[in-house]
Parts: C-alpha cells; structure tokens; sequence
C-alpha cells in the first residue's frame, strides 16, 4: 500500500532533505522514522528537495509499506521516532501511481525577511535579515516580469542539474506586515537556488541599489553570472505542493506568519 | 549618562534572564557586550526577570557609562558583542532618575500555543503545544474573572519571593489565528510564574478538562497547590513594559505575529 505523509521541518540543522554519505538529511531522519513504525526498510520519494537550510511548512513524501496502520498510527509512530525538529502532519493512503514528486504540478515558497535596524534576536535561522528600508510595492511590481514560462537560466545555480531551464512561474508577491516582508512564489517546478536568486535580485530592487528593470534583463539575459546574489537559505520556506484533481491530500495552512 | 536599551532575545538556550554562577544568563551576556562598546565594566537593570526558557521582545534595560556614543553605536556595537541569540533594538539616553524596573507601569506577557494534532515541526522551543481542540472564546471569557486588582497567590511559584501577592491585572485576550491561540495579558507587574500559571489553567478550560469558573476559584482560593499546571516556559514572550509619561522610549511593535 502507497501512504502520503505531511512533513514539516526546520531546515537550520540539516544538509537538506536529500540523504547523503555525511551530514544530517531530512530524508534520512524520516526514512528512519517510518521504517520503525512500518517494521520494515522503507524508501520515501519528496515533492521538493530543499537544501541546507531551508524550511518545510509542507513537505508530501510517499512510500510503499505492507504494514496495516491507520493513517493517525502513521502520524503519532512517526513523531515518537522523529528529532524535533522534523514532525508529520498527515498520513493518508494514496494510489499506486501517486508519486509526490512526479504527480506534482505545482510548488509555492515563502521568503520571509526581517527589515530593520537590529538584527534578529529570537528568530536567528528562521528568517533573513536586511537593515536597509525595503520597498515592498517596488519590489512586488518589478516581480511581475518573471511570471509566465520563461528560462530561467539567469535566476538558476550555476550546477544546477536541471535538463531544461523552462518553468511556469504562475504568482508573485510581495508583501509586507510591520517589519516581516513576505515573497510568496508558485511554479509549476523551481531551479536550484532559483527562488533564492529571485529573492536576492528583489532585496537589491527593495532597497534601491538596483533598478526593477534589472528583474526582467536578468530573465532575457539567461546568464546566471550577470545576476545578483543569492539570498540565504534562512528565509526559505516550501509552504504548499499542488497535484492534480485525483489527488486529494490534506490542504497546507495558507496565512501571513510562518506557523500559521 | 544613564542609557536605556530595547533587548530581544530567545530564551531558549539561556537559563533565564539573571546572572548566576552557573549556566548561561543574558543578562551576563548583554553586560559584557555592553562593557566592550563603553570601554569599563557596566551592571545592568531590567524591566522583566524572565525565567529560563522564556524569550523577550522587548526588554528594557539601563545603565550607566561614561563613554559618549551616539546611539546608533551603541546598538550596532553591541550586536557586533552578542551572540546571535540576544540583539539589542535601539538605544536612548534616559534621565538619571530613570529605572528599567522601578519606574515601569506596566508589563505585557504574550504565550503562544500551537493547537493542532501534530507537535511542531519548524517552531520547537518557540511554543507551547496543545493537541487538542482548544475553544479561545472559552478560554477568553474565563480569563475576565482575572481582570482587576486580586491577591494572586492561587497563580504564584510556590517559591516566589515577592512580599505582596496583590497585582493589578489590566487586560487578558485570548484569540485565534489557524492553529496559533494567543494569550495577551497585562499587568502592573507580575508574580513568579504566574503568566505560565494562568495559561496552564486556561489550557484546561479550553480543551475541555476544566470548568471556566475554575479559573476564579484558584483566585479566591489564594492557594496554589489548587491550582493547574505551569505551562512550559517555551510559549512565553515579554512583548511591552509601560513607562509613564516622562520617559519617552521607541514603541514596541505590536501584531499578531511573534516577530511582527
């Protein structure tokens, strides 16, 4: 039987979700997790691969079990055996040809930066820090060049592994609460370090060091070493995975703060 | 000069506000930066004596040096001298008559609590979990029995030190946004524990286990060992402390979310 599970996961301690020879991962702790609830080894499949740093608001993550458990059995099991900094939402059984990666047709990040003067004190690791005034409505607007299906090679990492460059970036937005400035951001798929790099050509927009025609000359431009820095994984937050009408899983909690 | 500071800070590696022979204060640590950017030993004093576990934004502190510095120097000069989880906000030369704690009118408390089947993933340390369905409408109109000028001993540490137990309550809201239930409360000041106290007795009357009328009997009852269990220290944020007229120092920022 194919399950679903809901994860969430604070993304500071981890060398991202993909197991790896060295380092924590994401996938391994939830990997271990299962098997022990599942009784035996158990192989997950995750709609985004985040990296060092980045949070999950929701992650889905699927596997294959012969174990007989009832989806809140999944949930309760794997907390138990789960760090805290990683914790199930949901379980629910799936069909064979669900696949969380490959059924996929949508993802969505946050990027959360803290604009002021001071530093964060409580949240260091959980958002990005810039002490320049931001403008907010600058950069939502200058945003709105890279909606649409476009390569995104200007905006991916330079080892990105990606075939194809071409994405559907369907929404942009920019917004802002008191000193909590949101980039919220839905594709059909995203590049290696393209939200980041997204995220760091609109901070330079916000504070004026950069025009907002520079957004777009980025995205015609193609050339990832002509654009600007990547912004810190600290901000990042994979908040929704979207899948086609035969797919029904839990909705993610969609609002403004980033436990909400 | 007496110089008056905004701190936050998260509690959760610290083992509370004041300085002690053993563990890690931020008290130590606010005064050593401190005493890095003033060139000499500076003490300092604060608004709220949080306990370990407890996080603030915004303590205020004072003290007194004789270095000049513009105040922009003392705030990024400090944080160059704080570990990442304390930051100092802005810096204001006061009056000499100035005093963080005694001349405080008011402090503001606010606990989070995440309400929902599964334990925090991204937020561990940062709030307090409920797993089940808590009623904030309940929880809020038991808590008015609160309001007022009342001889707390039913809501204080067994070992709390204080000669009076008599605190004027001024305000206690408790809402929901999704899964968040916050508790905002109000007070000239407060007894040892007694916001953790109260959000323990609340917590049972909004799940369901206890009678909103118990949250008055523990009052009239003046007796602690009646009353509920302390909620865990994880949820709690020092977010106000009132000065009165004649001091004039920047606002805290008020919203819905912790670091907003």
């Amino acid at each position: 039987m194919r399950i679903a599970l809901g994860v969430e996961y604070c993304g500071s301690r981890f060398n991202g979700w993909q197991r790896l020879r060295r380092g924590r991962s994401v996938q391994a702790c939830v990997e271990h997790a299962i098997s022990r609830v599942a009784n035996h080894e158990v192989t997950v499949g995750c709609a985004g691969r985040t990296d060092s740093g980045v949070h999950a608001r929701y992650q889905v993550v699927h596997f294959d079990s012969t174990a007989e458990r009832e989806p809140r059995g999944w949930v309760m099991g794997c907390n138990v055996h789960l760090p805290e900094d990683v914790a199930v939402l949901w379980a629910q059984p799936v069909e064979d040809r669900f696949h969380a990666r490959f059924s996929a047709i949508g993802r969505t990040y946050r990027y959360y930066i803290l604009n002021r003067t001071a530093r964060p004190g409580v949240f260091a690791g959980l958002l990005t820090w810039e002490c320049r005034p931001l403008d907010a409505g600058r950069m939502h607007t200058a945003a709105q060049a890279l909606v649409g299906s476009h390569d995104f090679s200007g905006y991916r990492a330079l080892g990105c592994q990606s075939k194809s460059a071409v994405r559907d970036l369907r929404r942009i937005e920019v917004s802002r609460q008191g000193e909590l400035v949101t980039i919220e951001v839905e594709a059909n798929a995203f590049l290696h370090h393209m939200v980041r790099n997204i995220a760091g050509v609109l901070i330079s927009v916000g504070n004026g060091k950069a025009r907002p025609e520079w957004v777009g000359e980025i995205l015609a431009g193609r050339d990832r070493t002509q654009g600007g820095v990547t912004a810190p994984a600290a901000g990042l937050y994979l908040v929704a995975i979207d899948y086609p009408d035969w797919v029904s899983l839990p909705p993610p909690r969609r609002a403004a703060a980033p436990w909400d």
